[in-house]
């Protein structure tokens, strides 16, 4: 079963509002294994409208977002009832409906809420809890048409309650099984070569697909095929097989973070971690905070901007400071020993480096970073040559240090 | 001008990735005066990505982007090829310039990025500065083709540095020019209110528009005509008006940030600043540290996630926490006399509350935050009430305590 997603409206078109709708829309429409062909966002106008539609009748199921709002820019209840050849009708059970809504809540009706009951007579109306504007379901030729609010909410409640429900009765669709691998450590190009006689192998069902972001790199396989059972169950294979072949590189699967993941490992251990930042300036601690319940495996952290800082707060000797520079590994091998003592935890991270744009040196340029993990019985140190870009290293290096301290600890165990 | 955006990839179709690109490259393409007439997200196959390019024949201008990794599921560059009717050719210097990239950081070059630099014989190279996959600037017929890889950081830079600048050149632009004002301490509603009759008065060729996002409410004046210089000098008018209008809520203008505004201030001032955090995790001391030169008003921060780091570190009294909680008036007010002496700063910011999901209590429900900003001659403390969601609440607390401390500075002065 083949799908296609219409959002309409121009807030999207200007890029004043995010489109998340069609985003979740397809995860739901995956999970029951109807693919998403095309996703598409067009402007509010009868022109723009129709071709989408006539577009969408080489799919199956045609869902639309956005354009039954109460305003006069929303039209996309004329178009359809012109593109499925009907009149618009009035509904008298959504006007009673609203009715009862408003006079529940003392607001007053207005004619347009009168106008808002008007749809394509063929239109299965679709019960919205949420909200005024119900969904409508309809059919022309070999493809089901569903119009429904594009209000975050009332969309996903009528997808859930209303769309998937009739779908899954429906005899088209086809089992579509996903598993995602989540690795760090190497590039792209390191674990294609890596994986270049699994790739070959795959029969021409399943697919391996390579999402890299931030010196992490997803692999994705897919199958499509009729038997779910069968399919799981080759994936799962597949799936095992990446884990044998880049054991080293593998973190966890599907939607996981690595600060989830770390998180998790530090839970399990019953150990507390910090963190000593100086290049990062907190970002580290907001990513591991970022995470619901990081209290339990999070103490703190000491960013040390300042030398002066590095001295008072993690006993980083002033000499060591003078010797190596802020930017060393003498220094953030300090650094690791001030904060499990300062911030009394388990393990701790510590970065120096310069993020840039400006402070390099010819001696240690831009992008020059030093990270270190450790625990009261070792410390391990790594050099960062990463870029001249501000943001990107300091998210690379998060990035980095985060799996660096996964790998040590889990080591460590 | 009509532009068309191509998204291609089966990482948005499936909803595993929010495209968050198309609506980045709207927002500037309107700024530019080009209108975005439709957004896309294709599949990587031949059929879905040809079919879009025909469908871009009726625009001015279509960008693409993905698909130009260097693993076998990016066929973007071949079946632009194909569609413009050119061969793939190899480009040496793009070759050279990845092959010294990898070179300089010890990096082995695989067969896959030699494949990389396969490009349409009649494609510009759009020099990438951010990665290995240059861009491409081609045409056919009337209309621009641009092809751009689908990491974020990398399109963005290829849009900002090379197809802006290009497209300003193009005769068929009208001149648009915009003012970008900035204000927080207030809603949308609340401004609008004040500027009601601003807004009436206002000539058919400007529009305001109001951009609200996690506290900060950006309004922005656009106005479009023939004399370009006449339409800078109205908006430079009007922009002084609404300086005058709302001088309370006004902190900066285009597209500075808060951080970058109070960093100004403070560097002026010859002060430092220091942050003590525990809900918001490091996240304050990230912002502020995300500018760059921030070490000449920054001093460091102490995350205090546990509460005995906020008496070890930042001498809160244990009395107070057992008889007001963390997350009271009277501990954010002592985090602040803490962290002025801890970090030997001249002013400080404290914040501790509830982030959520979890943790609240009827008393003090998910989204309470107590915010505080001093120096040591007086300290001022603010209650929020947010939302229920963690990373909206670490958001929205970071900006609206950064303007605390910006409107605390400046009155101080």
């Amino acid at each position: 079963m083949k799908a296609q997603i219409i959002t309409i409206g121009d807030e999207i078109l200007i890029g004043q509002i995010l489109d998340t709708n069609s985003a979740w829309i397809a995860q739901q429409l995956n999970m029951s294994g109807v693919r998403v062909a095309e996703m598409r966002s067009v402007s509010d106008t009868r022109e723009a409208i129709l071709e989408a539609l006539k577009a969408g009748q080489s799919a199956d199921l045609v869902l639309l977002t956005g354009g039954l709002g109460p305003t006069k820019d929303d039209i996309t209840k004329k178009v359809l009832a012109e593109f499925l050849g009907v009149e618009l009708a009035f509904h008298e059970a959504t006007y009673n409906r609203i009715a009862a809504y408003f006079e529940k809540r003392s607001f007053t009706l207005t004619p347009a809420h009168r106008e808002q009951c008007y749809m394509p007579a063929n239109a299965e109306i679709l019960l919205n809890d949420m909200g005024t504007a119900p969904g409508m379901w309809m059919q022309k030729d070999n493809t089901i048409y569903v119009s429904m609010p594009g209000v975050p909410y009332e969309m996903k409640h009528l997808v859930s309650e209303r769309v998937l429900p009739r779908l899954r009765n429906n005899a088209k669709l086809r089992p579509i099984v996903h598993r995602t691998i989540l690795t760090a450590g190497t590039g792209e190009s390191v674990i294609a070569q890596r994986l270049e006689n699994f790739e070959e192998s795959l029969p021409d069902f399943i697919k391996l697909a390579y999402l890299p972001n931030l010196g992490i790199v997803r692999l994705r396989l897919t199958a499509t095929g009729d038997d779910e059972t069968a399919l799981n169950q080759i994936l799962d294979e597949k799936k095992a097989e990446i884990h044998t072949l880049i054991p080293e590189f593998v973190f966890g699967e599907e939607t996981e973070t690595l600060e989830e993941v770390l998180g998790r490992i530090l839970k399990e251990k019953g150990a507390m971690l910090g963190t000593a930042e100086s290049c990062t300036g907190g970002y580290i601690a907001h990513k591991i905070t970022s995470i619901p319940g990081s209290s339990a495996y999070f103490g703190g952290s000491v960013v040390a901007y300042s030398n002066q800082l590095k001295t008072n707060l993690l006993n980083v000797n002033s000499e060591t400071l003078k010797a190596h520079g802020a930017v060393s590994e003498e220094t953030v091998r300090e650094m690791v020993t001030g904060a499990l003592d300062t911030l009394g935890v388990d393990y701790a991270i510590a970065v120096s480096g310069i993020a840039g744009p400006d402070g390099g040196t010819p001696d240690k340029p831009v992008g020059t970073i030093w990270t270190a993990v450790g625990s009261r019985q070792e410390i391990i140190t790594k050099k960062l040559t990463l870029t001249k870009y501000r943001m990107r290293n300091i998210q690379l290096t998060s990035n980095l240090t985060l799996n660096l301290l996964r790998k040590f600890v889990t080591r460590d165990s």
